[in-house]
């Protein structure tokens, strides 16, 4: 393919994704596939010749687009949204054009430069302590992983290589600081509340720690509280173990709980500072967001104390997949646990300290020029474009919820709207008939393949998941689904009398 | 912005885009900020109201361009290439348009099937053994990373399981056996030779487990030998220790390498299938697509012994950054180590084994749709196409080869051209003065900005290294090249004298 060939090949692209989006929101959200449906439709091998791109173009409409589950669509309603924009489409644009591993600053220093001063806009934007900032007191700032599974497992590693370097701080280099730090290392404890994304286990599986989950309770809304968080890390040290992270959530997956974090700042200020610290990490994952909001920025003040933030603006904010902020207060705790520098990666500017080398800050080595649609973002709609976004969010999620009190013959609000996600059941006799009927209404819904939704187990409750944070749902699709709703448990419990 | 907006935007970005390309071998190929450029260009804040594209479109020409350090330049002949192309730019701006996390076969169909399809199709363009197909007989396959210090932190992850589990499975649950993990934990030792890319010991110091460097010697030309390896596997036991994984590479950064690995599994067969099963990963992040030409396929059958194997489609194969393809010899133990499975991912065609989950198949959970830029690359260039790219790749580092080799009295080869990779020195009366000359050489090069070099040091000795495997390199830009470090020697060592 010669640069005449793409540019009309490229420039009949965009034709196809503006339509895409334009008819989005007449598809059926879900894929109806069945699995093993594509390999039929391809070759066994590799073409030996090149092809036409005509006839590469092709396959994109006969054998992708009906694998493809629409997550632009105003229909998706499940998990969290994934969420893509114009300004981010051209931003991966530019961003594949200056295509590189990008893991130093010389490598292109628009790509480390550009990301830490958007870092910075972020940070400010949503009312983040300055310990966040890069030209902060603490020597904090921010950098974008992929996912915020990596950012949990890196901060994690930063946690464990932090605390085990202070509990042995005292001792002499030799054998028998060798042997005191194994001891340690086989007493830690990564900690979550039940609510925290399994990528927090999944982080602590992968390093080898222990991991433990603190309970919570339907009652406090199912946030972590620091009463629950001191009574955990007590019994684990009272057993000889060495709590020493704990992830507390902003929005948790199920249910979209905030967990206290000015009681957890509170519960854990005894080991802050200490050889005890415990890391202490906000997963705002989905969540994040909203504290472009001012009034959620009331969130904001304990994590001060915390040690480290993220959010995904691939999630809420507009940004396309991949793209995960993260901050650390110090950011030599990253660079001390990750830092690895052989010879054929030295260069001037980074041996002089002139630069950030983002490498140190996380496992991959390369890095995509992420930092440039999240720009061209935060530019294109600006902080109040931004707000309306997240604002439409929440309120359609007040909407359904109000729509569903307004039938409490048919449903209970399981958990009440927070930041665009309702959790709700089906009314019944006892808990068994309640999580029969709401697996029936769920399983018939997203069978017809109008909605997609997804649920969820807590304590035993099964429950039905619906968020609204997908940018194009409106009113009347949050209406759509309520009658949706209304009619399927009406045909569902009918059908069980 | 609306889609029509979006529309004129995005074509006018094609034509940039096209015309990039077209020019990039006329630019300097190192950028020339300097550190601290951008932040005075910017504002110090997200601006409240959106922006025009207008406005943010002018800064990517004014503000980014100079910071960006062009990686598809012919005279970028530094690390190893991180490619792109016009079939993986449609490729990726399609990928973004389906964004969604992906994490399950329902998130999208297409976006698991095609990977396993196209990954099936690159292990059989590369001769691997069929242990590496999704449907051979160890149950195997294949899966794309996003970078190769990913792959190699997920096999050693899984090694280190397979390797605990295996050594403990006569051992009841309870106190005891947890105890006797912990003690195997703290003897685990990962192994690298000394030509190793850096991203083994990054990953065995963040999962927390020793790290071992092999020596390999200038004598046999850098390769990790059977006997070396044997003999490290030996001197660990006898003080106790358990090697549990070895990253044998195809391609070392340094200088292009090949490892020894028929020695190798020779070395390793005792242990092979026997609870202290030492896993052997192939690192091939770079040379790997050098096994589209058959004359390097006799590398491949000792493979087969081994346990899993990786490269690097962004590096040499003209897929844009990023895309790391990871095969294993058997699934399981990928699963094994990274399966999680919270109400909320779970899924009746998960449930049922139908389809293959990959998230447990790495450690982030979301996963962008990658495959689709490989598949319309392979289709684009058809399997000949890839082949004559990486053949011009090979024959350019020959030329420069004999180039060097045509000027005895200014420079020696320190490394022959292997895979497009040549490594050289300059004359001297001895080490010191070899190295301070190479050195001089090197700086006073890359001072110019015309051409972007990097080097090494092995074994106490400077060397520069020139990669000739940029899609856009000619024998033009080879030679002059050459004529740059007979130019440049001349007047240093003259400079000097």
């Amino acid at each position: 393919m010669n640069s005449q060939e793409f540019r009309e090949a490229a420039k009949a692209a965009i034709d196809d994704i503006t339509k895409y989006y334009d008819n989005v929101g007449s598809q059926k959200v879900l894929s109806t596939v069945t699995p093993g449906y594509l390999r039929p439709l391809l070759p066994a091998s590799a073409p030996a010749k090149g092809e036409s791109w005509e006839a590469i173009h092709a396959d994109i409409e006969s054998k992708i687009l009906p694998g493809i589950t629409h997550w632009a669509s105003p229909k998706f309603m499940a998990f969290f949204p994934c969420s893509s924009s114009f300004p981010a489409a051209l931003g991966e644009m530019y961003s594949n054009t200056f295509s590189g591993a990008h893991f130093n600053w010389i490598c292109s220093p628009a790509v480390t430069e550009l990301e830490t001063i958007v870092m910075d806009w972020l940070a400010q934007a949503f009312g983040l302590p300055e310990c966040y900032l890069s030209g902060g007191s603490t020597h904090g700032g921010g950098v974008i992983h992929g996912s915020a599974s990596e950012a949990i497992l890196t901060v994690m590693c930063a946690a464990r290589d932090k605390y085990l370097a202070a509990v042995t701080k005292d001792l002499p280099d030799g054998e028998e600081k060798e042997e005191t730090l194994w001891t340690y290392r086989s007493k830690l404890v990564a900690l979550g509340s039940a609510g925290s994304h399994s990528s927090t286990k999944k982080a602590a599986q992968v390093l080898g720690v222990r991991f433990a989950a603190i309970p919570v309770t339907e009652e406090e809304g199912f946030s972590l509280t620091g009463a629950a968080v001191s009574k955990t890390v007590a019994d684990l040290r009272s057993r000889g173990l060495h709590p020493f992270y704990l992830t507390a959530t902003m929005g948790t997956t199920d249910v979209c709980a905030v967990d206290d974090f000015a009681g957890i700042a509170e519960a854990l200020a005894p080991t802050f500072n200490t050889s005890q610290d415990i890391w202490v990490h906000v997963d705002a994952a989905y969540a994040g967001s909203a504290l472009l909001l001012e009034e959620n920025q009331t969130l904001t003040p304990p994590m001060a104390r915390f040690h480290s933030f993220n959010f995904n603006p691939h999630k809420w904010l507009l940004t396309t997949f991949d793209c995960s902020a993260v901050w650390v207060r110090r950011r030599a705790w990253l660079i001390e646990a990750l830092s690895i520098k052989p010879p054929y990666l030295r260069n001037q500017f980074s041996d002089n300290e002139l630069v950030t080398d983002y490498r140190d800050w996380q496992i991959p080595l390369g890095r995509r020029f992420r930092s440039l649609k999240l720009w061209f973002v935060l530019r294109s709609y600006g902080i109040e474009g931004l707000q309306n976004h997240i604002r439409n969010g929440v309120a359609l999620g007040e909407s359904l919820q109000a729509k569903i009190e307004s039938r409490p013959d048919l449903f209970t609000v399981f958990t009440p709207a927070r930041f665009g996600l309702v959790t709700l059941r089906v009314k019944g006799a006892d808990e068994d008939e309640i999580n029969a009927r709401t697996e029936a209404l769920y399983e018939s819904v997203n069978g017809t393949g109008e909605f997609y939704l997804t649920s969820t187990v807590v304590n035993g409750k099964f429950a039905i998941r619906v968020c609204t944070g997908v940018e194009r749902v409106r009113e009347e699709h949050v209406q759509q689904l309520f009658d949706v709703f209304v009619a399927r448990t009406k045909i569902n419990v009918n059908g069980k009398q």
